[in-house]
């Protein structure tokens, strides 16, 4: 493995980084293959519509948010969950304060660089 | 891809399924190289100790665990996590009955299969 996390992540104790206005991001544990990463969004911000080539899985742990996958949009609450295929372009806007879980594979490098740089 | 779920999964339709005393799994999104996986831990259920060719990364969404990767022990609590490479050995006590989300890549082709069969 390339890339490869702790075993264990405590959630009060690991980096908590600002990436765009009411979106604060925590990266969680990761190698090559898998990166789980929390994000907390303000009510009204906005994951922007954008497209990369991992596949992706977002759980909603709490708060409401529009998502939209390709054309499609729903709603989606606590305990719901979306499957985003590579390369599809997708956004969220938060309805209501709350936090997704993102996970991804491969890895987002992109991620831990931006992260090695504040 | 071989594999690819539904994009939407709403949390209150998807099927939940009893795999072991005090556990419920419910499957969420996932394709060739990635799946979610809800679990429901009744306090005192166990998730024994075993070991895959999959990355594992588990997320704490509540409840209180004792986690074991290798010859490792924490307890975990809501917002922590845990990495598990492929082939390392790990289990879970649960202290306080709560949910984990674990998400592995590539997909637990094993669970889809056991969900066909019930």
């Amino acid at each position: 493995m390339k890339l490869q996390s702790k075993n264990f992540l405590f959630g009060g104790a690991e980096t908590k980084e600002v990436v765009d206005k009411g979106v604060v991001r925590q990266i969680l544990g990761y190698d090559d293959s898998i990166m789980m990463v929390k994000v907390w969004f303000d009510r009204g911000a906005v994951g922007y519509r954008h497209a990369h080539e991992h596949s992706q899985v977002t759980y909603v742990e709490s708060g409401v948010f529009e998502f939209t996958v390709g054309d499609e949009s729903k709603r989606l609450e606590t305990g719901d969950s979306v499957y985003i295929a590579p390369n599809i372009s997708h956004g969220a806007t938060c309805q209501e304060a709350g936090v997704l879980l993102d996970v991804f594979s491969p890895a987002r490098e992109d991620f831990l660089a931006a992260e090695q740089k504040t």
